[in-house]
């Protein structure tokens, strides 16, 4: 195992302390329990709480910031934060108007959110996130699993919740956004989980899964490696089928890195797929390119696309500044 | 070789059309010869060109816009850009106050510079940075190599050549920054040169090559891995070894990602940074973690020290847009 440590059972904590360090004016890293809070909170908005294994950085403590996340419950690598994580977090920066979680659909979460909205006295939704195309049912989920769709829907959520949007709003248009967001990945190499020590699946020198997860989970189907634009094709193809967009209509497209392909290559995915859109008459509007839901330091990439309209652009280009995301005034 | 790519010969130019494509509100990609410059310049003031070798992405293209560069010119991977991409570039941002050239100290870089600069009728300067620390000469250059030094230079400059201030100046202060900064970095993996289709150099699973280049060249000495505490003191003791800061110092910490390192890793590199520089007496008051200056999918990292003064910190702070580096108004 090849990577910047020095004890597994502290490459957690390390990790947090040298990003809140970083990012000090941020956000503050709380421990026993588990989270790290926005520090500057706004009297009466709903709170935007996320949170799942660590090991996709920057998801979600990146995102913790105005104009998305209050909150975030990172566990331990590629394991569900506890409920105790997220009921304080959740009481941090709850001020008044409600929390709504945001929790991508893999079962420890979704059972470890639910066990803290059931214990907690505070007023809760929660939008469940799972726009991976890719496979029905999987290793750690029932139903689809959440890819780099979450980070869209906690920037618009975020978005709505500072114009003072109820918990109500909030949950009701994180559930549409999901909606109209979908996801597939690929893989060209393993991760490694710290405490494993050694890579979470076996691929050969010219393989690819399609359709990975982003703890290396199996995908649709193994292949040889293909060229940049047939993988494209493919990714693209199932998220359309999924998606169903209307002729003519206005996408966000996000390339994102899954930890250790480089920015050129994304940038070149972000090409290929650009292409394929225009040709199938839909609109990239907007785009996002970089590594934002990543799977420690395996090579491979994901496509999202998500259907817009004026009130989902509006969201998006409003102003969000996070470690990770940051524009506008 | 395991890439997103189509074809070797077309890689540059899809990755760059990629670019360019989402971010076109930013830059605008011309071919043959290549470069990209800024969409909106600003009449009167100090353009901006920089280049190099491509596979350093987001540098340079990723820092074309307000507050930063107007040009670049992107060679081939690893491979120093022409003369004529530096000419064409320099006159399609010209404004009248002249070009700083900015170019990380390696011979190709420095000589096609040099006749771009003897080549023009502009009024040109450049600003050489040779940050690297690790070794006095290497494969590709007389004299200390340039890492993500270059990004701090940028940076400041580009803030400076806002306010109007002249070539003479813009020059001055580059140097300046350039003396006041140093950089060391770490390889735990080689990276991969599309054109070669193999490994840069051979490395062993369990080794780390101290001081590497950012093209994959020898660094000062291979050796086992250590934990990411001793590595951190090894290439900050190096560093300070280097710029003798006073105590009490003020300074800006860059940990930056060589490409295949997870975000979670170079957050614990910051928190090892951090303990030590507070050991030394050294006060980190400006930090940027990321990947900003990389060597394809190598995976590794760099630390780079700028000692701040009151000029250096207004520049740093002050509004940036580009696609890789963003904040302010």
């Amino acid at each position: 195992m090849k990577k910047f440590i020095n004890h597994v059972d502290d490459f957690l904590v390390e990790t947090l302390s040298g990003f809140a360090s970083a990012h000090s004016d941020l956000t503050a890293l709380n421990l026993q329990p588990t989270y790290l809070e926005r520090k500057v909170l706004t009297p009466g908005k709903v709170a935007l709480v996320s949170g799942g294994g660590s090991g996709h950085e920057p998801l979600h403590i990146g995102f913790i910031g105005r104009g998305m996340l209050d909150a975030a419950c990172p566990g331990e690598v590629f394991t569900s934060p506890t409920p105790d994580q997220m009921m304080a977090a959740a009481q941090a920066v709850d001020t008044g108007a409600g929390v709504l979680f945001i929790v991508k659909n893999y079962s420890g979460d979704l059972i470890n959110f639910e066990m803290a909205s059931d214990m907690s006295n505070l007023a809760t939704a929660t939008v469940l996130i799972n726009d991976d195309v890719a496979v029905e049912n999987s290793r750690y989920t029932t139903g689809r699993r959440g890819l780099a769709g979450t980070v869209i829907v906690q920037k618009l959520v975020g978005s709505l919740a500072e114009t003072g949007a109820d918990l109500e709003h909030c949950k009701a248009f994180g559930d549409r956004v999901n909606k109209n967001t979908a996801s597939m990945g690929v893989a060209l190499t393993s991760c490694i989980v710290p405490e494993a020590g050694t890579t979470t699946f076996e691929i050969g020198d010219d393989e690819v899964e399609i359709g990975v997860g982003i703890h290396g989970e199996p995908g649709r189907r193994r292949d040889k490696l293909m060229s940049a634009d047939a993988i494209t094709a493919e990714l693209l193809e199932a998220i359309c089928n999924d998606l169903q967009p209307a002729q003519g209509s206005e996408v966000l497209l996000v390339v994102n890195g899954l930890g250790a392909t480089p920015l050129s290559e994304l940038y070149l995915l972000f090409n290929c797929a650009q292409k394929w859109l225009d040709k199938k008459g839909l609109s990239v509007s907007r785009s996002l390119v970089g590594n934002y839901t990543t799977a420690l330091e395996m090579a491979g990439a994901s496509f999202t696309l998500c259907i817009l309209d004026e009130m989902t652009k509006e969201h998006w280009d409003s102003p969000v500044h996070t470690a990770a995301l940051r524009w506008g005034a």
